[in-house]
């Protein structure tokens, strides 16, 4: 597999992984003197961030991702990139080398693992099936396929007491994902749908957005989260916080509250229920820390030395959600400070993609590594047409926070900005303005029929 | 099922498939003092014409379709329209009721069947695994999977041998959707994709046509067939026709051709085979053809009556790709003359919407049925980038034939302008304007990988 990745004698460095993360790596060393491999299971660099558009049907899959191979088509003009499009089965760290589906190898001088998250059902993965997460673009259509297909089966009940569970929707999570998926299933219910059902009220629809802490949007500060709930609650979701979620059915949810008299368990009949709650590392963080002697946090992330590498392996850099990195001083050596927890945002996975690959080439020259700084702007979260909230850290100025109609212009123009590409920036504001205007959702599409039973398979086109 | 259907007494039309010529029967009775239901088994209503784009990643899902409750958003506001997304199981024609999945009937006073059709294998249904046809998304979904992954695959190649069969695309059959496929494929290998790989040349990718008759677009003239033909060839396609394909597996093609000596057996190394030769009508005519002693032809169309019902059962039409039906001239009995067959194009399944609608209303009144005639404005199909051929029936004038790129521009406006919804029309002109321009293509995103082996899952996001 090695025939062109030893070209010239140059390092070999292997990025696992093209989220942000990734991808800043790759942008970060594509003009040295090294041969880069990166491998990603998907062909397509996603924008997480608007991935729950996908999932509730405003946006198409091609306007949030972009094929891998076209967003590094520059760094692939130089010369010294291999894009494979794989799954990574294992890392041999003795013999420096990643193994790939079908028994490929995939020799490395230098690691950069960035292969990210998934779902995290705390123990309970028999929930996988009833609560799917969001995650990929797979996730995405499976989750628009639930929301969409749940009002087509309400309309066929002709009981009542059956509808109901149809038209009740719960997310589990009120991070700024369930934030976003609850306030735009609202949105749907009450502007979208109504007019364009016979028998069931669209308006009629329950959204629960249920939380195990006391409030939503938990990385915020108390006042903003409240700022969140209040406007959740305008747009008509019912927030529940305090909630511990003891079962997933295909029927609903079992939860479990608490006050002075002691805990009670509730029930709530749901036939869609969007798990929003969980985050674990790749499971290839566990393979690394067993074969490394690293340590894995409880959510599977890797922690890391503060320049990102691992204890003992100075050649494997872990960034992203994959890594539990802290945040140091510029300028001053690590042991100054205790350094502060990076949280798994995007603009955290960049700066991590950027600092590992200033590591590498610093040890290529016989430097010293730097501990990883992490340039903290602040945190942004959407809520719902018109709502979001927007807490800011400006230098020597402090932080600066606000809600309401401002913060969601303030959230629509710094994501379309950072969107990959003028092409989906362009896609993304028509449909955008579209949907503003006519609360229309382009992408209401379902490719395949949700299996409604066991039918004759082939009827009514 | 019939709590609302039959409100106030009116008489109940189920209508099955929401295609052309479905869509059409509902605008055609929505005014009138009937209770429509309408059934497809998708929630949305598919602009087939150019769903060959969405296989070849030029656009996404939501520009070639739009949710049928979207479409008929202005029908249904007349309060005599209920939309199901179900699957027919059956027709009980003695009851008078439609089956649905899940055990529900629909009593019905008068049936428009409008299911379209599916892929024919000839009898080589197990050719389905390796040769997937285009008729629905989730098929355009595959294709396009198979068609970026095999690049992929390529790319993964360490063997010049070995990637041969994955540079090499086989298109089966050279009616309008083969030739679109084989003329896009081209483009995409010889335009789009250069540069983006490091150890493969895409512009060395071979894409064969393979037609059993002696020429392409059989429908057309043949000096429009020979222009079609020319056309391929420019842009890089390996037509070859008088081939009859014997057998299709993982690994290509076997196919034999005769001339003076006899018959010839080849084989064609391809890991990636499209199936665009043979359509059959819904397994829901065979059904309903048995129940009627109606008659089924070759390929599973039910062979209607004049005023397109079945023979002996009045209260029932079939329409569409699922009806063998003929023209007849205005105003002229049926049995004036032979009749002339319908095309299966979306045009005829328009009208024949419109014929069944009104015909429908004609009984309602106590009038005869009158015969369907087939209003043919002509034929169009497009080849590739400025490829194209036309024959324009103009009524007194005769036939108008051109080819070429003012044929490419008639084709693309005549496309649009028939595309479902001004939102659509607007990106799909945007879509295509970019792709223009820029040899990119939009929509090259794969949800999922492709099975690439026993991996382990989850690494490399």
């Amino acid at each position: 597999m090695n025939d062109k990745t030893t070209e010239g004698g140059k390092p070999r460095v292997v990025i696992i992984g093209c989220g942000f993360g990734g991808l800043e790596a790759v942008r970060g060393l594509s003009k040295a003197a090294v041969e880069i491999t990166v491998v990603d299971r998907t062909n397509h660099h996603l924008f997480q961030p608007l991935l729950y558009q996908v999932a509730t049907a405003g946006l198409s899959a091609p306007a949030v991702s972009s094929p891998i191979r076209h967003t590094l088509r520059t760094e692939m003009s130089r010369g010294n990139l291999t894009i494979l499009q794989a799954l990574v089965t294992g890392i041999d760290v003795n013999a420096r080398q990643v193994l790939l589906d079908g028994g490929q190898t995939l020799p490395y001088d230098h690691l950069i693992v960035a292969a990210g998250a998934t779902h995290s059902y705390f123990g309970h993965d028999d929930w996988a099936a009833f609560a799917p997460g969001l995650k990929t673009l797979d996730d995405a259509f499976k989750i628009r396929s639930r929301v969409i297909g749940a009002f087509e089966r309400a309309e066929r009940c002709t009981e009542p007491a059956e509808r109901q569970p149809w038209m009740t929707f719960v997310v589990i999570g009120a991070g700024p994902t369930g934030v976003e998926m609850a306030g735009t299933m609202t949105e749907i219910a009450q502007h979208t749908l109504p007019q364009e059902f016979r028998r069931i009220d669209s308006t009629a629809t329950k959204v629960v957005l249920m939380e195990g802490s006391d409030r939503v949007l938990g990385a915020f500060v108390p006042s903003l989260s409240e700022k969140a709930r209040e406007q959740l609650v305008r747009l008509g979701v019912d927030v529940r916080t305090g909630c511990k979620v003891t079962g997933i059915d295909a029927d609903g949810v079992t939860y479990e509250t608490a006050d002075a008299s002691g805990a009670q368990t509730h029930r709530l009949q749901s036939k869609t229920v969007i798990w929003a709650a969980g985050v674990a590392g790749s499971p290839l963080g566990r393979m690394l820390a067993a074969a490394t002697g690293a340590t894995a946090d409880r959510a599977g992330r890797i922690v890391v030395e503060p320049d990102l590498s691992l204890v003992g392996h100075p050649e494997i850099c872990v960034i992203g959600d994959l890594a539990s990195a802290k945040s140091f001083e510029v300028g001053k050596p690590a042991t100054a400070s205790e350094g502060k927890p990076v949280p798994g945002v995007s603009p955290g996975a960049k700066q991590m993609g950027r600092a590992a690959a200033a590591n590498l080439l610093r040890r290529l020259r016989g430097e010293p590594t730097q501990p990883f700084h992490y340039a903290d702007y602040g945190n942004l979260a959407t809520v719902g047409r018109k709502a979001a909230v927007v807490d800011l850290t400006v230098p020597i100025f402090g932080a600066i926070r606000f809600s309401g109609l401002f913060a969601w212009l303030f959230w629509l123009f710094a994501h379309v900005y950072f969107l990959i590409g003028f092409r989906n920036r362009l896609t993304v504001m028509i449909d955008w303005g579209w949907a503003y205007w006519t609360y229309e959702r382009s992408a209401r599409v379902v490719a395949e029929p949700p299996d409604v039973g066991a039918g004759a398979g082939a009827a009514g086109r």
